[in-house]
C-alpha cells in the first residue's frame, strides 16, 4: 500500500463537513480507487467558535489559511468557501504554494477561471471544479472527456436546485412564490439571501463553464441574458398547463452558424420531456453531440452529500494524476481560449407570451397586426372569458422566430393603448432538444 | 505540438468504421482534448474485397492482425471485432505485443474479463471498454471514476438497443412481436439472429460487467438468471398499461443484506418514471451512491456514431494517459476480486402475474389461497368478463415478496386443474428507484 495522500479542507460548512464525514466514513472503497489511502490532514474554518460534530480533531482545525498551504505535507486542498473573497485569494495563495486545488465555487470560476487556471499552469497544477456545476451530476467530466471525441452542438439544463425546487413545488401545490420561497428558506433548501440563485445568476456563472467546457470559448458570465423566477405566478403556470407544458428555469446554449446563442430563462418545458420531469432539487442536463446524439442527465443539484461526492471525485482524480492529465497536457481548459461574442448572435425559437390586455373591440386585431408586421406568426392563442373589469389575459404561443422580433413586437405592443401593464415573454422548449442526423443515422 | 499518436482498427464494420471517420473528419477537436494529433494508421479486415467508403488508403488495410500488432508504430488499438474468437486470441496478441486496447466487445469482456485485465497489467498495458456498455452513455467513467466516492447501492438499466426498440414500437403500434422482429430486421436495428438481443444475454453480459465496476466483484455472466422477451405479447402489455405499467427489459443488480442480487428480465416500469420514457435504441440507466443518491443517465445505446463516440474517447483517455492510471494505479479492475456467489440471493419486489385460469367457480379462491400460504400477498386484481370457451387470464399484482416464494407459488398454481397453460411473472418496478437517505437529507 502506498503512502497516505494528506488533504486540507478550507471551509467546514455543509459542503466541507460532507467532504470530511466522506473522506473518513467510506474510507475503504475511497482507498480502492485512489490506490492509496486519503487523509485529512487540517481544516481551515472562520470562526473556530461554532459547534462542528466532525472526525476531525479540534486541533487539526484553525482559521488560518497558510495552516494548509505552508504545510508541506498536504498536497491537494479542497476550497469549499462560497463567493468571491476571501476564496480568490485563498486559491492564490495554495497554487502559489504549490497545492492542487479542487472546489465547488462556480462564482469564483465563472468570474477568476482565466486568471486562476494560468496560475495553477504556471505552477504546474491543477483545478478540479465536478461539483461546481450540477453537484452529483458528473456533467463537467463528461463535457470534457466522456464527449470528447463530438462537438457540441447544444447544452439544456437545469442548473439551479433552490429555483426548481420552488418552481416544482408552486405548481404541485399551487402555491405563490413568496410562499414557497419562505417555506424553502425554512426548511433550508433556500439561502436567507437567495437573489443569486432566482435572479439566475448562479445558473448563469454554471452555464459559463460548461460552455467554456463544450465550446473551448471564454464568455464573461455577465454577458449572458439572463432572466429569473421572481415574475412567475400561478396564472402563468396554468396557461402553461393548459397548453401542455410546465415552467422551470432553463440555461440553453447552442451553436447557431458559427457562433454561439446562450441565454437563462425560465422556459415553458413540454411536459413528458425529461426537463418538464425534474423536480424539487433535482439537476438536469441534456447535451448534443455531433457522433453520440442527445445524452441527458439527472441527478442531485446541490445537498451536502451529492456536492461532497463530486468534491471528493474530483481529489480521487487529483490524487491518482487524472485531473493533472486533463488540465494539463490537454488543450481543454486553455486560458488563451478566444472570448466569444455572444450580443445579437439569435437562436430562433417558439415563445410564450402572456399581454395584459383591456377588454375592448380591436385589440386582437392591433396585436395580431404588430406581430404580423415583426414577421411572428401565432401558433395559438388563449383569451378565457373575464369576469373582472380589469384588464384580461390575452396568451399567445409563436411559430420559431427570432428573439430579437419578438422583444420588438412587445415593445411596440405595450406601448399601445389596448394594453395594461407589461407583458411577459418566456421562450419554448420543445422536444428533448434537436437530434443529430449523424448519429441517429 | 507533440507527435502524432498511430491508432490501428481491427475490425473496419459498422463501429469500426465510424471510429475511422469519426478520427478523420473531427481530427481538430480530438487533438485539442489529447493535446496531439490521433492518426489511423492500419486497419484490419476479415474480407478485403468487401467495398468500403473510408477514409483510409487501401494498402493501408489487410486481414492480418500482425500488421497492427507487430507495427512498433502503432500504440494504441481498438478492438472492433464481436464474438470471442478470433476477437480473443487478438486481444491476446495485441497485449502481448505492448499494444494498449479499446474495445467494444462486452461478450468477450464478461467471458475472458479477468484473463484479459490480467494479462494486460502483467504487460504493463490497459484496456478500456466504455463503448462496451450501453454505447454512448458514458457509464463506465460514471462509475469507474465519477461515483467512486460512493458504495453503489443499485444499479437498474436498459442496456439494450435492440430489445427496447422491439418492446416500444410493440407498444406504440400495438404489433405482435414477430411482427416488430421482422420489421427491426429489415430496417437494420436488429441482426439477422437476434438471440443474443432477445433472450437477455447481450444485457446480462453488459450487466456482469457494470457490477464487477460497481462492486469490484467478479460474476460470471451465465450465472446471473435472465429472461428475454420473446414471451411478451400485446395482452401482457394491454395489462401492464390498464394498472399504470410499460413493459421494459430490465437489468437489475443490488447490495441485499451484504450480498448482491442480479438479474435479466422484462420488467412492469411505472408511466412517468425514466425507464419507462426510454423508447426506441436509447439505452438508460439508474444508479444510487450512498452520497450522490439517485443518479440517471440516458442516451443512444448502440448505432455506429454514439458507439464510435465513446471508442474515440477511450482512445483519447488511452494516448493521454487517463486510462492507464484507472487501469493500473488503481484497484478498480483487479483481477483478483472476490467471485460473488448471487444464487439464493432474494431481492423481494412486487410481481405481475398472468394466470390462464378455466372460467369456473372457486378459482379464484384456490388460487389466492396458494399465495397465501406462500406469504404473497395481493395489492390489485384484474379478470376480465370472457366472451370465449378458453381460458380466461387472472392478472395478480402482490406486494413486495421474495422471488422465490412466487416461483414457489406459481410452480402449484400452474400444476392445479384450474390452470391451463403456463403463468408469466414479471418483477414491477414502481420508483425510479429507492432512494439514498443520506443523500437526500
Amino acid at each position: 500500500m502506498s503512502e497516505p495522500v494528506r488533504v486540507g479542507v478550507v471551509g467546514l460548512g455543509t459542503v466541507g463537513s460532507g467532504v470530511v464525514r466522506l473522506l473518513v466514513e467510506s474510507a475503504d472503497h475511497i482507498t480502492r480507487h485512489a490506490g492509496r489511502p486519503i487523509v485529512v490532514e487540517r481544516g481551515v474554518v472562520r470562526d473556530l467558535e461554532k459547534p462542528r460534530d466532525l472526525p476531525l480533531a479540534a486541533d487539526r482545525i484553525s482559521t488560518d489559511i497558510h495552516d494548509v498551504s505552508r504545510d508541506e505535507s498536504i498536497s491537494v486542498a479542497a476550497l469549499l468557501v462560497g463567493g468571491l473573497e476571501p476564496a480568490r485569494s485563498m486559491a492564490i495563495d495554495l497554487l502559489e504554494h504549490g497545492k492542487d486545488v479542487v472546489t465547488a465555487n462556480k462564482a469564483l470560476l465563472a468570474e477568476h477561471g482565466p486568471e486562476l487556471f494560468d496560475l495553477a499552469r504556471r505552477k504546474g497544477r491543477s483545478i478540479a471544479f465536478e461539483a461546481a456545476v450540477a453537484g452529483g451530476i458528473p456533467i463537467v467530466a463528461a463535457i470534457g472527456e466522456c464527449l470528447a471525441a463530438n462537438r457540441i452542438e447544444s447544452i439544456r439544463g437545469i442548473l439551479n436546485g433552490t429555483s426548481n425546487f420552488i418552481l416544482s413545488t408552486m405548481e404541485e401545490e399551487g402555491a405563490d412564490y413568496a410562499e414557497v420561497l419562505a417555506a424553502a428558506q425554512a426548511a433550508g433548501y433556500a439561502e436567507a439571501d437567495p437573489a443569486m440563485d432566482v435572479d439566475g445568476t448562479d445558473a448563469t456563472q454554471k452555464l459559463a463553464i460548461l460552455a467554456h467546457l463544450a465550446f473551448g470559448v471564454w464568455v464573461p458570465w455577465a454577458d449572458i441574458p439572463r432572466t429569473g423566477i421572481e415574475q412567475i405566478n400561478q396564472e402563468l403556470m396554468t396557461y402553461a398547463a393548459e397548453l401542455g407544458y410546465r415552467i422551470r428555469l432553463v440555461a440553453v446554449a447552442a451553436r447557431v452558424d458559427g457562433r454561439f446563442a446562450m441565454r437563462v430563462s425560465p422556459s415553458l418545458v413540454k411536459i413528458g420531456t425529461p426537463l418538464a420531469e425534474t423536480r424539487g432539487a433535482y439537476n438536469a442536463v441534456s447535451i448534443v453531440g455531433d457522433a453520440v446524439g442527445r445524452m441527458f442527465f439527472h441527478g442531485l443539484g446541490a445537498g451536502q452529500m451529492p456536492t461532497a461526492s463530486a468534491v471528493v471525485a474530483d481529489i480521487i482524480d487529483t490524487v491518482v494524476g487524472r485531473t493533472a492529465i486533463t488540465f494539463r497536457t490537454t488543450g481543454v481548459l486553455d486560458t488563451d481560449s478566444p472570448a466569444a461574442q455572444i450580443a445579437g448572435v439569435e437562436m430562433p425559437e417558439r415563445f410564450f407570451l402572456r399581454i395584459p390586455v383591456r377588454d375592448q373591440p380591436g385589440v386582437l386585431a392591433g396585436i395580431s397586426g404588430v406581430l404580423g408586421r415583426h414577421g411572428i406568426s401565432i401558433a395559438s392563442l388563449i383569451q378565457h372569458e373575464s369576469g373582472t373589469a380589469g384588464p384580461v389575459s390575452l396568451v399567445i404561443m409563436t411559430h420559431a422566430c427570432p428573439p430579437s422580433a419578438v422583444q420588438q413586437a412587445l415593445a411596440d405592443i405595450d406601448a399601445s393603448a389596448a394594453v395594461e401593464g407589461r407583458s411577459v415573454c418566456l421562450p419554448v422548449l420543445d422536444d428533448w432538444q434537436p437530434a443529430s442526423r449523424k448519429a441517429e443515422a
